[in-house]
């Protein structure tokens, strides 16, 4: 079996996909100060410790009211509320670590590609190559609100953003890698001969150009993806070097690997260029039934009205109105179709809204993968057997030690397996997830 | 005389005010690398022991083409190009500091002010209240032609400017201080009657919040500013902590002074409230012969050509037109009238178009203080004196060796005099930048 791929979920706000973590006992018991960059940058040293290829942060720019239309229950829960700013943390991280890639979310749709490509082109250069961006666009009508637009139809999002990337690496490019000469006694900094304007014209945008920042160690950061619409895949599949994917079942994780390793051969681009890593959230304990216990403990401080709240959220769509008995498998409303692969047991039965709620308050829908240590690693070797690759996205119950746990408890196990690497080699954050062993 | 007030000032580039900069010898033999974050670092941690109120870094979304139409003059002469993002910085510098305030310019004409809003109380949030920012409209049309813009008007450009800001400060606003319970055995976060809409309507922008960041440290960074024009002067009165301005001659300095302070007493804001720091370049020697030898070498190394380009770009007009030897005091295009307060000797002479690209190429009009440690303190006093108030912001010749030699010889001149803080009280950028003592 090929190297697994590790990256570490974090949001800079007090919850990630676990709505129990703020008040979990173990996140208390460790003074957790969502606020301060110093536990950010613990993060970071424990994962780089780890071997992870890196840690990623996801982002929104609202709070919902979506359930029940009001505030409440999602500033009551931390229902992804507050979330402040990941960016400026990547930084923080990137200055006490030396291999670990740094990413984040951006939105690309209240910015205008020139900004994008300039801001992110300084974070590989900061970061000497560790940069990593996860391109979204917006699908809420709360961030319309905060942002004061009309929502463009969804084939019209991704055509923007498809352009979006196209002028932002038309910028990365414009300067040559031998462009600055520094030749202090002729007095001349730049060779003007190798630094281009762009002069992009297109449906959505403009720019002159060049970037005023100079050719940067990845070309530009890596570009990360979770696309699932027809437009969304061929997106990841085209631009993304690694797509972060919630898909609690093997069979449908497989399903969507082979869609997007098929569009990403039809487009001429080897696998390894795109890694696919699965949401997990694991929960390890010194005997199964350990394990179990905190299980329990965990999903038990979990309330039902904040599940139903951040379900709400993502979905765009008020779940009040719905039976909290019925089975989800089979409902018809078009702002549901987006996230139904988490309405199903393995097994394929449906399950009701509750359980849905409960499941999304616990995770939003990451499988939880409970047991010993080596029973995690075996959980995760089996999931990716059946899946066809590439690695994780691990959202921890409590925070930090839960991320400490799995770094000192299952990374070794793995480790012992060849399943994950001991050193790391080559330079930057691209160069780890090219590599396969 | 009150306490002085000291800035640095920094660019993510290979030049600040003084295109000999980048190619000055002591540059070189200091193994100066612009692009590394650890080079800002230490020029923070040194105005720390230096006292400094900030650093500050100015900046460009543009390679400037003004002159004769080409790049090729920026690009050989390093003339503000390049310059990466600095806000990705701020957070490198903050890391490594207690105290110091940490401010970056960032422009308001390609944004929405959820953005803005949200990045700088983050920022606010992880410096721990030393964030500061430093509003600008654009002006420049090498900008508009790489954001694909129609630039407005000045008074729209101010206007929307104004509104920027207000809806800022009112996002700002939306979580009071109490908001945050973190009940975690009554599962409540937040109480959302403590978190409110803005619904904000107005000419330029729509915002509905809240904000999804919690109150910051100062309610909101430390707002900097430099305007000349009336509204920019009305601007600055009304918003800003601290402003920026490059006066070469007292006499200037006094009125500017005079009219920023005259429009905060119509505004009811105390004098204290909004600090004017003026720009300035120390160049210090053991003897006032040495200072004097290393003003002429480092003016020498200046070339004509890249202050040219750097003039032309900052009067966005191609100055090739004009002949060198033109005075310039009395010119009447109106792309110049915003730089004429550096077209005079302090005698009142108008100087050559010659003279002021060279003056521009050194220093971009701000006035050279050139003698020993005591005498710089001398020329120091004298001019807060006729001027008014309140500090200076630093722009060194050489990097960083002209900003560690001002911390470590003229700063305890300048402390014996009781005339710069020997320790640091308070908590934030805005504590540092009232005190008077």
């Amino acid at each position: 079996m090929a190297m697994m791929h590790l990256a570490q979920f974090l949001v800079h706000g007090p919850t990630y996909h676990s709505l129990a973590m703020w008040r979990h006992p173990k996140t208390a018991a460790a003074g957790y100060d969502w606020t301060r960059p110093q536990l950010y940058q613990h993060i970071a040293q424990v994962c780089e410790r780890g071997m992870f290829d890196m840690v990623f942060f996801a982002d929104l720019n609202y709070i919902s009211d979506t359930y029940r239309g009001s505030l409440d229950p999602a500033l009551r829960y931390a229902a992804q509320a507050p979330e402040h700013d990941p960016i400026p943390l990547l930084s923080y991280m990137a200055a006490v670590t030396r291999h670990i890639g740094v990413a984040s979310t951006f939105s690309v749709s209240q910015h205008h590609p020139f900004y994008a490509a300039r801001l992110w082109a300084t974070l590989d250069h900061l970061t000497d190559g560790r940069a990593g961006w996860n391109v979204v666009t917006s699908i809420n009508h709360n961030q319309d609100a905060n942002f004061g637009v009309d929502r463009p139809p969804t084939d019209v999002r991704y055509d923007r953003a498809h352009e979006f990337i196209e002028v932002c690496r038309k910028l990365w490019a414009s300067w040559d890698e031998d462009a600055v000469v520094m030749d202090r006694a002729g007095a001349q900094f730049a060779n003007s001969a190798k630094v281009r304007r762009i002069e992009h014209k297109g449906e959505f945008f403009r720019s002159r150009g060049p970037l005023n920042v100079v050719r940067s160690p990845q070309d530009g950061p890596v570009i990360l993806q979770a696309g699932t619409s027809p437009k969304g895949v061929d997106f990841a599949a085209r631009y993304a070097d690694a797509i972060f994917a919630i898909q609690p079942r093997p069979q449908d994780a497989k399903r969507y690997f082979d869609t997007i390793k098929g569009r990403m051969a039809e487009l001429g681009r080897p696998p390894e260029h795109c890694r696919i890593l699965f949401g997990m959230q694991p929960i390890i304990g010194s005997t199964e039934a350990e394990a179990r216990e905190k299980q329990e403990e965990h999903n038990a401080l979990v309330p039902l009205e904040g599940g139903m709240a951040i379900l709400s959220a993502h979905a765009d769509y008020d779940l009040s109105k719905i039976d909290l008995e019925a089975p989800m498998a089979d409902r018809t409303e078009p702002e549901l179709q987006r996230l139904k692969s988490r309405f199903r047991k393995p097994s394929g039965e449906s399950l009701t809204l509750r359980e849905v709620a409960q499941r999304h308050g616990q995770s939003v829908g990451l499988p939880q993968f409970v047991g010993t240590p080596a029973s995690i690693a075996d959980q995760m070797e089996a999931f990716l057997r059946e899946a066809g690759g590439d690695g994780f996205m691990l959202s921890p119950i409590y925070c930090p030690g839960a991320i400490e746990e799995f770094v000192d408890l299952v990374v070794p196990e793995l480790q012992r397996r060849g399943l994950v690497r001991t050193e790391y080699r080559g330079r930057t954050m691209r160069d780890l997830l090219r590599q396969d062993d």
